[in-house]
């Protein structure tokens, strides 16, 4: 062995670029990249897409397996012609936290890497809960895992999803309004009590970026994500593939677009924002359902005869139309995808909404957009903030764990 | 000489790095891109800002200078310790044609290396131009300057900036309301009778582009663009520096931002939109302009006591700062760079109008964002229709002209 810290065979020079340490994660970056985000690849498609060749490939698998990064399985098939190829797969003991506060609840997740969702806890709270509960309580049910985490997981750290503005760099909640949380160092907070490196960034600008990795948006370079949950409506966008943060991080507040002269006061202090108009709350009213749980408002619209919620899921589509048109003439994005109840009221008159955006913005933009629903469904928050996670993971996979003793 | 197609030096082999023709550039590319933004840059600065040591610098200038890219002058000051050092500047011979067509004239400028606009001719029409009038006005004003073009300058292509959707890969204007054109293949039809060759992109976005590189918004990495004019407004957004193109190259249409919920039907087949409500005409009307100038607007709101023109004034600002407040809460934008009657509204009242924006966006996006006026004033679409010609000229300069003689 040539590096004095490593646990596995050192990479051969071939797969170096410049300091050791740095060089020998280039390559190893990519490949477990790729398969993180296909969950599984074979070797002859892993050659393919890297460019590497395939005695390349096969050491670094084996640096990769060794190191319990990536597990390889029997291949599959044998109808094409030539020797089927190995599968190669996230190793299933990777894991990430996720943490998702919000108004009502404080849910936590373990996610494997491949964006799988191992386990999810939900912990209903009785009020709106402060930074220092909802750290409390993600600790607490961590704490509860600690055993089973110790004996069968690595954990690359915490991702945590805020419904609010956030300083990503030093992960501080600079101002949720609905959670009533300002300038929180959210971060510090959550890695003192558990012990696990955590990172923070805004909820639905994470949801975008795991909807254009592992959902609807696949492949979809220039994306409109907008999630309407009980506290109004967030938004992420994504151009080129990267999503757009603007001067200090806090762009993306779709919910805060005008769509009416004469509307309410909002709380951001303005009047007439898309989330004032378009709300779960009536929805759930009307329909009279137990939960707020937006996926039992699809379901609901649609089964509904009540003129009273057609007349209501009229309305809304009419201002969240207004909204997409900006949507559609400003960004020109390929996909706008709709979460939560934006989704189930997507769901209840899907042509009614499309043809209103359309109708609505410029000819050339209207014809390209597909507008979809997410489709990750209840999973999508937490493979977002577990994204948070694997990021510097996956950069530098190879020397993440540095000494630490692999699983036994 | 190593090239046999080289009319100057040819470069060490330090500076190569594939090929020999994609190396050459690539450090020239670098320095002149610098030349070209500062306008003017000693070797020291270049030394320091391109990370290439001082006889690297000395080699490339030498042979940048030698093929006519670059001139150096004396070296200026003598205050500081040590020799002062010589300044790089523009070969003054480089140029880019730029055209502009609107809907009450074509506009053509002759734009030197460093953004320098050395003569405009603008060229009113009767009447609205078809895109076959434009190119031929264009033309014919390139004709009458062919004598000087070809005995004084270098033309590396021409840029036409056009109010409408543009597909910039081919030069196609798919669709300018105000121009009523529609699928126009306009570099084409432009290089056939000129003989240059030609690039077409939306105007706002180009002068988006040249506000960050040489004007109002230098340094500033994340910027959005709105400009009024006779024919509605136009926008454009640079995010972390690059212009946001969307899924075709229509992004960037703030003009058709939703503003008000009565608001009168827009040529777009929709309504409420900003440029439907914020509008020239009526400045000028009231204001008795016999010009519909811009630049003869501003002046001429400040110094109006009219009250009449105070109300159009304050209802044009209402409209303005709600498509803004949307711009801040959306992008989180370091600067709104306004231009044309923007401008002047601007001008007339720069505490309404900014603290109606502040008043109606979130308050962290808020404290961030600087509003001002465009910087490069009349001379800015000139500039911004030339960087697109420039742009491939930049990417490969040592190669870009071939075997073309230099200027005697």
């Amino acid at each position: 062995m040539s590096e004095n810290k490593a646990m596995a065979p050192s990479l051969p020079p071939n797969l170096r670029a410049a300091g050791p340490d740095a060089s020998r994660s280039t390559s190893a970056s990519r490949l477990l990249t790729l398969v993180h985000h296909h969950r599984q690849l074979s070797r002859a498609s892993l050659t393919r897409l890297t460019g590497l060749n395939r005695s390349t490939i096969s050491v670094l698998i084996s640096h990769l397996t060794a190191q319990q990064l990536v597990v390889e399985s029997a291949a599959v098939g044998g109808s094409q012609v030539g020797r089927p190829s190995p599968q190669v797969s996230p190793h299933p003991g990777l894991v990430a936290l996720a943490v998702n506060p919000e108004i009502d609840a404080v849910t936590i997740g373990l996610v494997g890497l491949g964006g799988r969702v191992i386990k999810k806890i939900r912990y209903s709270t009785e009020r709106i809960p402060t930074a220092a509960e909802a750290v409390n309580i993600a600790a607490a049910v961590i704490d509860g895992m600690r055993g089973e985490l110790e004996a069968n997981y690595r954990v690359v750290g915490a991702g945590i999803a805020v419904p609010g503005l956030v300083t990503s760099a030093d992960g501080t909640v600079r101002y949720a309004p609905h959670l009533g949380w300002d300038s929180e160092p959210l971060a510090d907070m959550f890695a003192g009590l558990t012990g696990y490196p955590a990172f923070v960034a805004n909820d639905a600008s994470l949801a975008a970026e795991a909807e254009m990795v592992f959902g609807a948006g696949t492949g979809i370079k220039n994306l409109v994500y907008l999630n309407g949950g009980a506290s109004g409506i967030g938004g992420g966008i994504i151009s080129e593939g990267r999503l757009l943060a603007g001067a200090s991080g806090y762009a993306g507040e779709l919910g805060h677009t005008f769509v009416r002269s004469d509307g309410l006061p909002c709380h951001c202090g303005s009047r007439g924002c898309l989330e004032t108009e378009v709300r779960q709350a009536p929805l759930v009213e009307l329909l009279k359902l137990a939960t707020d749980d937006p996926s039992a408002i699809g379901p609901a619209l649609c089964a509904s005869t009540d003129p009273a919620v057609a007349a209501e899921v009229a309305r809304q589509i009419g201002f969240l139309a207004i909204a997409l048109r900006n949507v559609v003439n400003i960004f020109n994005p390929g996909a706008i995808v709709l979460d939560g109840f934006l989704a189930a009221l997507h769901a209840a008159a899907p042509d009614a909404l499309e043809s209103a955006v359309r109708a609505q913005s410029m000819r050339e933009p209207a014809s390209q957009v597909l507008i979809s629903p997410a489709s990750l469904g209840a999973d999508l928050m937490m493979v977002g903030a577990a994204e948070l996670a694997f990021a510097g993971f996956l950069a530098d996979p190879v020397g993440y764990f540095g000494e630490q003793p692999a699983i036994s």
